[in-house]
């Protein structure tokens, strides 16, 4: 019987719990641990455990494997603060906001470190091929997040390059844990491609509905609306905006984030009356649909039979927030 | 016959200059590029080679191992750098300089995740030793790293606690190396053992004799004298000046270089002064004769004969800028 996405999330947290560092230097172990147990959904680990108990693999040897791309996700957190300049990390202070950036870099590179040092103690006759998955994975995220950097100096960005640059920061992890998950259960070569697919399509759908929700969410469940829209981020809706505007109402896209005679609200209900009047939520949540029919659709093409994926469907489900 | 020194660098040269990397994107990969080909002494590569071929190993087996220890080795000064806030490495510009801090950061996440895509291509039946001594030592860095920080703001450091800091900050990536050299050679677990002990006490030997050149090395060598000094950095001669100083000393000791009425001259003047009143450099190059002798010591005492380690002996010579 497989374990619901429950168990495998109780079961990563208990061997996450037993995770030890050393105690000195305090200020590069410290902020490991705070970084490890400060919550998140482990959506990463639990997605490599149950892709690997869906290929009839053992989730005790691939945990050491879903401990790594863990630290792996919350080592690009700290980096990412630092870039990004942000104080606030799951509702407490970032490492970078608590310690500073020598501390936050410098954790986070011995967090990058010690992921290896988890993916080294998987099986040695899968250790070459899990290790290439998991370092083309992790130069991926590198490239998503400095496209990312690049988009917002960068005046003119295609739909087609914003799919490519999250593809990299948002998909290529997941991917890379659900292949990671089915190479060490020993699953057929066009079994990892297509699961390869499904996790990123997933991903997709997964990052452009984050896009939405920024601007449309419910506020009722305690998230601030429109921080995207106030610092100009450069999100799905924005890219598919200013290439469906006007010049004129480019120029109202582009700078009213800017602006210091209007109120937050003002400008956040500015960019909003633009993307209703561009359609780009309706865009959006088609294409959301598209990726997440196809990850689906994908899961019944596997060669281990459509209901052994079951609790990847329940996984995808669960992600999107959907309960069918 | 054994390759030379020289012959084994030229190898090196070689394989480095075949490093190809993606094209974009342009800020992730450029700086690794500008990096790696800055020049540097290719120290742990040439020591990893030549160590796997005295214990009879392949240095083309080796080649990506060693091409790996380069690039970690670079990827710690491009962070370095940002935390030093060091504008000029190897007489140009640093990465952090010519593209910011967060070019810096990103770029060195990318060569550190590059360094293990080159490790896993060594031979997959000594891959799970190689990765963990390779991942031992890179977190040992790390350590030696924050240590080095720490020192800063903390008045008072034991001359063994300075020791322990530069065993990790720079002994670590040699005897790593040379570990990895012997390991891929299939050396005994002895030899590797005495192999890791040879290259500690080298790179304390090394790094202490760095530490005295910076306060008396030679200017016609077009080094700038005293800039460890003028920094107020805890070097070996400072720890073990601070250590013997009366308490009017050790004030003069930590405060002068923070003065604004005299010259940098003078102020490398009086710490020099008072260096050699508290006769801190005689300790030091006692220190240098006693680690680089038991270097060759333990050479010696190898499995495979002495003779078989006369590139060794080369090497730890030309490091130490000896000829005999």
């Amino acid at each position: 019987m497989a374990c619901t996405n429950n168990e495998i999330l109780e079961t990563f947290e208990a061997a996450l719990a037993q995770l030890r560092v050393p105690e000195e230097p305090e200020l590069l172990y410290m902020p490991i641990i705070y970084s490890m147990s400060g919550g998140g959904k482990r959506l990463r680990p639990v997605l490599l455990l149950l892709t690997t108990e869906a290929f009839g693999g053992s989730i005790e040897e691939a945990m050491s494997a879903a401990l790594a791309v863990e630290i792996f996700h919350n080592f690009t957190l700290l980096h990412d603060d630092i870039m990004d300049n942000a104080d606030v990390r799951r509702g407490k202070p970032s490492v970078y906001a608590k310690w500073g950036g020598n501390v936050a870099l410098l954790s986070g590179d011995a967090m990058l470190i010690s992921a290896y040092k988890y993916l080294a103690r998987i099986s040695s006759d899968v250790l070459p091929r899990v290790m290439n998955i998991f370092t083309d994975m992790a130069l991926e995220v590198c490239e998503g997040q400095q496209y990312d950097m690049d988009f917002e100096t960068i005046s003119k960005v295609s739909v087609e390059e914003y799919m490519q640059m999250i593809e990299r920061k948002t998909s290529a992890l997941l991917s890379g844990s659900a292949m990671i998950g089915a190479t060490m259960a020993g699953a057929l070569e066009e079994d990892v491609k297509k699961i390869y697919r499904f996790a990123t399509e997933l991903g997709l759908a997964f990052q452009l509905q984050d896009d939405v929700l920024d601007s449309y969410g419910d506020t009722a469940l305690g998230k601030k609306i429109g921080g995207d829209i106030l610092e100009g981020k450069k999100t799905y809706l924005m890219v598919q905006a200013l290439n469906r505007a006007s010049a004129e109402e480019r120029e109202v896209l582009c700078t009213t984030h800017r602006r210091t005679d209007i109120s937050d609200a003002e400008k956040i209900s500015i960019i909003k009356e633009l993307y209703d009047r561009l359609d780009v939520k309706r865009i959006a949540e088609q294409q959301i649909e598209l990726r997440f029919e196809r990850a689906l659709a994908v899961l019944d093409t596997l060669s281990i039979g459509g209901e052994r994926a079951a609790t990847l469907v329940e996984f995808a489900r669960n992600l999107m927030g959907r309960k069918k």
